[in-house]
């Protein structure tokens, strides 16, 4: 799929069909990961693929919004070192990629924050000094969730009341 | 181009073709980044196109790395609001965005970290409690520089560097 395409059609997608990923798009998800451009190229993260059903279900409350893990095909949680300012939006650029390579396979996904980052980090073993703000979900959507192809209404602001011309 | 061949060609751009960007093409652009998921739908952002050769001198003078600005067909700035773990991240999803769609286009960019953030925010006219972490270069890149369709090596860590399965 175009690349502006994928970005302009990509929606969260939170109920999954009960299918798993095939190992080569799994793969092109992960790579996509690793092509991330980082702060000096620091490369912050390691990412933790979770399909066990139990430790999904565990992750699934580590908080109030986190339920889609329950029936995603499988979880990326993303650990990345508290580097001051870069660490955050780091994470963020990666977790597009993640989303985005994806979407382009007909795969849909959707961000858990961990809200209980603590509990969180020890479900997987994850050294308390790191962080690790999230997990996302991924599966194929299931009927009647949002699908490659499909454009729904994302209720996004207008263009004009995001962007200024070269003042705030 | 297709969404995986961009995110995985996308390199730094540095250097800048003298050449402004196509109207349209700025729009994708933009489009791009207000299709950007966000916590909540919270669309947290506001962006700032700066074309104006001086400003853009001024906020090339903001950190250490942000020199690229200079010679940049024009600027992004990314404010954010302040909210706590968020902020950060959805700036990171949108900032991927903004240059994946750019890259698709065959423009080039950069970010440019704000390390002094409050001069940058007055530069821009931003309020002191917005968040103003960097502002995006792009342009079409110069010759030597990267370029869509050619493969720098990007010097990524391995896939089995950064990925574990089930447990850290």
């Amino acid at each position: 799929m175009d690349a502006f395409q994928c970005i302009k059609t990509m929606r969260a997608v939170r109920h999954f069909a009960d299918e798993p990923l095939p190992d080569e798009a799994l793969d092109r998800i992960l790579q996509a990961g690793r092509w991330s451009g980082s702060s000096k190229n620091s490369q912050p993260w390691r990412l933790i693929v979770v399909r066990d059903r139990l430790t999904l279900e565990r992750l699934a409350g580590c908080g109030p919004y986190a339920g889609h893990l329950r029936g995603a095909a499988l979880g990326i949680a993303i650990a990345v070192e508290p580097t001051p300012g870069a660490g955050e939006f780091d994470a963020g650029r990666l977790a597009q990629n993640l989303q985005l390579a994806a979407w382009n396979e007909g795969i849909g996904s959707c961000i858990a924050a961990m809200y209980e980052e603590d509990k969180a980090k020890s479900i997987l073993g994850v050294p308390k000094e790191k962080v690790m703000w999230c997990v996302i979900s991924f599966g194929y959507p299931a009927e009647g969730e949002p699908r490659r192809g499909a454009l729904a209404n994302a209720g996004r602001k207008k263009l004009d009341e995001i962007v200024r011309w070269e003042q705030w």
